[in-house]
């Protein structure tokens, strides 16, 4: 393999020891088995769904007696979902733990995600492979794909790749759904005594999968301090320019962690948080209002500029647009062969026309682009919310409502706006120290679950707010995490995301902030990522978990 | 006043001491007066126009045998236009020099843009002030407008105010249009013997400001390093999920330079230099062709994803749009009150109507939203471009040459294409070492020409891709830099945009390396601006700067 150009600081990187947990360091790591953990609710049910998997221990890796060794390992991984900065360094550090336990140890790639499980498509993952990878961005290692192992077939079809290759263990790299296919793959394998382990990895710069055992999930580190640093770069043209108000969308489908973390750090104007919109039962009518009466207010002090933050997943929240997302989807899949019949043009008359009742009224208010935007599918054919241009939907609404406000008289100021969306740039970004030490220790981690025999288990992490040496790194079993939901009309075990909670220490700091940040510009410049400064620069982690860390919210 | 919350980072940024070139380092500096440089084209008018500020010398910044002093002087400074990093630096090199000369000095900064000299709106910029900025990104501390100084009653204004704050001088950082202005404006005063004196400061992240006495204007470094790392991690993310072509539009209205050095940094598969589009009178045909052509190559080996730079400024390059644009003008001029009187919506139909042969013919044959946003005006009435949605237009055009060529059998690939457009996030980003240096090193030259006694000069500095210490740094008359050029049937003096020169060097390198980046991924993660690591990675010069250096083009 021929190395690639790099620039200077691609090569110091590449030179970079991520730091690991003094247990991991040891060289004697090993498993400590603790309590079972039962399922939140649905706990019978899921056991009885898990039956093998269900009514494990979980497990944290302390420094034992022994060196870590044994007999060589044949072990493959597998990127499921989109990209997250670290998932290299996952990789790296699932190699270098296996081959420091035994050198003849093997590694092996999947490539394009969960499908190339089932087809057969790998490569081996060499220490040449590995270390042209060290400490970047990305997943282009060996890519990574969107599909799902979940029928008999697909499980028929790894059970075979596995078996050829002569692998004891997979482990899988991705979000909620994907960890639970995890544990339905690693139950299959129990229950017929298929000698293959299954381990999750907790991925998804989202931040929505994290509980009590595990704090973070990777990526979201990286992703919410590249997108801050924008956000505040924005804010700083708005009150140097004095003349735009800038929208910005953030990624983030469900959750609203990553808008909740930019507000954190660089404290624009306004930011919207979907779960809060949910929880007071907000009509996209308030949101506007709300927005436009700190415009007002910050047109009296001759400001008529500003920031705001919307998340992605913003309009699902909206207590009128929840029934109309339902019945948009239903319409979508039911009349299906009728839509992709029609020219592009012709789709969001169709639309128009079909919708029933209120949804129906909705959609024929919206303006004509996203009401085209509205129907644009994914390669499932399912409505796709990343390129529904909320940001812009805000900026025709609150523009019209302004309208009406200085035609009575309430508003005497300017409103000229600009629509941003910041996802793709920060997905693959180089990784943060943190998140390089964190995927390159939970992928460490994950080696040494496997060394330990254990299967159906998610790496978990937690006291993530301390320094590295301190983290407590184990495992949890996927099943204690599920819960039950109905999806496609069928109840399936799924992993609850977690959303922003109102309730919690890192909202909370935000909405007691939020009122000054409105009038008065308080922004704050966190800067571009920085690898090599002082450690406060370095290595803080995100304020959600520093919030979150004080909170003691994860005991 | 009240400190407002810091990051980290903005701490350390705060005590961060600008590198200085000796000369001015040593407290010692002095004016040494060279040659005298005529225009290289109409020479002739520009000496009748600048009678008294065209027959000067250059200067040059020198260590000479006494010590900086003399009575305490009072300056003002502008900034003009769009913000660029490093500006709060030009302003801070400024106060500093000033009060190392004598404590005694005071600056004045004025709010708002040029408006604030002829309107007399300002405030002092104490220490206090100062040290809020040091080595901060924007434009913030004095707020910046497009205003120019033009007319005989804004000069008269500024005479007025600069008079009674009893300034012996301007500083005016603003870019081509605006240094001119500031020519204009000194030319003035000299020939009035009003003894305040003319300084400019060459300002623009386009990069389009430069020759043979400036090699680089500020803000240029930093803003394309910010561009760098995103277009290489959107690369990143294309490589890694493998199913979109994102095409990226960057800043730059007339020159291509953000777009060249992005294109030097990151590599990404295919940049369009308008410059080159130009030479080669390629038409928008040709464009699409070509990039159809690597997009069918790259399918074939399984890469139906990619990236695509555009520069903003590309339709007014692009053979056919030149009439095009020339006779829209004219149209949007000429029918202004009919226009102004139609609904938005209804504006677009009236130029299909109304806009005269092929330049109708090609308006009529563009997408809706292209025809409404071709119709979008700055508070001049002058259409805009940076609005103007050049990446998605692009994506339309290949996406329909596509459907030709697969019916044709010729392409067998998928396409999906995500639009993106970088620049607010950019322009006020926090500067580079490079430019944190540049910048205060310009400001504290501007304030030794003012102890020299010298006016209608830009300051120059030369040899900036060798370390700081060996800049040198000096004075041209902005005379020198001027040529004659018509604008709206007239003709008048102005500074000569340095737009790309295929023949220079930055291009020619990436001319000889582009086709290998088409089919192969060769894409170089420049990654975020760095402040503390090894010199190499925090205080390289850019690519463009580093190469025309060694072709010694500025000799």
């Amino acid at each position: 393999m021929m190395s690639k150009p790099k620039s200077a600081l691609q090569q110091a990187r590449a030179a970079y020891q991520p730091k690991l947990p003094k247990a991991l360091k040891s060289g004697r790591a090993t498993l400590q088995a603790g309590e079972v953990v039962k399922p939140a609710a649905h706990a019978e049910t899921i056991a009885q769904l898990f039956p093998n998997s269900s009514n494990m221990p979980l497990m944290t890796i302390v420094e034992g007696d022994k060196p870590v060794g044994g007999a060589p390992l044949t072990v493959g991984v597998v990127l499921s979902g989109g990209p997250a900065p670290g998932g290299h360094n996952a990789i790296a550090g699932l190699f270098d733990a296996l081959k420091a336990a035994n050198p003849a140890s093997r590694l092996f790639g999947f490539l394009g995600g969960p499908k190339g499980v089932f087809t057969g498509k790998y490569k081996e993952l060499t220490a040449e492979v590995i270390d042209e990878y060290r400490n970047t961005g990305g997943f282009d290692m060996i890519g990574s794909g969107r599909d799902k192992i979940e029928t008999a077939e697909q499980i028929a079809g790894c059970e075979k790749t596995l078996t050829e290759l002569g692998a004891q263990a997979l482990v899988v790299v991705g979000g909620d759904d994907s960890n639970t296919n995890a544990a339905i793959l690693a139950e299959n394998f129990m229950a017929r005594k298929v000698p293959i382990q299954v381990i999750g990895l907790p991925k998804t710069i989202d931040g929505d999968m994290r509980n009590q055992f595990i704090e973070a999930s990777f990526g979201f580190d990286t992703a919410a301090k590249t997108y801050s640093n924008l956000v505040a770069n924005v804010c700083r043209d708005a009150a140097s320019a004095r003349k735009y108000y800038h929208f910005i969308k953030l990624m983030g489908r469900s959750a609203s962690h990553v808008a909740l973390e930019v507000a954190l750090q660089a404290q624009p104007n306004y930011t919207i948080i979907s779960e809060e919109v949910e929880r007071r039962n907000l009509s996209l009518g308030q949101i506007v209002d709300d927005i436009c009466d700190m415009i007002c207010r910050r047109a009296e002090n001759g400001r008529n500029y500003g920031v705001v933050v919307v998340p992605e997943g913003l309009l699902q929240f909206v207590p009128e647009f929840k029934p109309f997302f339902v019945d948009l989807n239903k319409l979508v899949h039911e009349r299906k062969a009728e839509l992709d019949a029609l020219p592009d043009k012709a789709k969001h008359k169709f639309v128009a026309e079909h919708l029933p009742g209120h949804s129906g009224e909705l959609y024929r208010s919206l303006p004509e682009t996203l009401q085209e935007v509205l129907l644009i599918t994914d390669s499932h054919g399912n409505l796709t919310v990343s390129q529904l241009e909320t940001e812009k939907f805000l900026i025709l609404t609150v523009s019209a409502r302004l309208e009406e406000l200085a035609a009575a008289g309430k508003y005497k100021g300017k409103f000229s706006a600009l629509p941003h969306f910041f996802g793709y740039e920060g997905r693959c970004a180089m990784p943060t120290n943190f998140d390089a030490d964190y995927c390159y220790t939970l992928g460490y981690a994950a080696a040494l679950l496997i060394a330990g025999g254990v299967s159906g288990y998610t790496v978990s992490a937690r006291n993530l707010a301390a320094p590295v040496e301190d983290w407590i790194l184990g495992g949890v079993p996927v099943a204690s995490m599920l819960t039950i939901e109905t999806r496609k009309g069928k109840e399936v075990p799924v992993i609850e995301k977690a959303l922003v909670d109102p309730d919690d220490a890192p909202f909370q700091a935000f909405a007691a902030a939020r009122e000054s940040w409105k009038v008065e510009d308080a922004y704050v410049f966190a800067g571009p990522v920085q690898y090599f400064g002082p450690s406060e620069i370095c290595d803080a982690p995100t304020k959600t978990l520093e919030l979150e860390s004080k909170a003691k919210r994860f005991g």
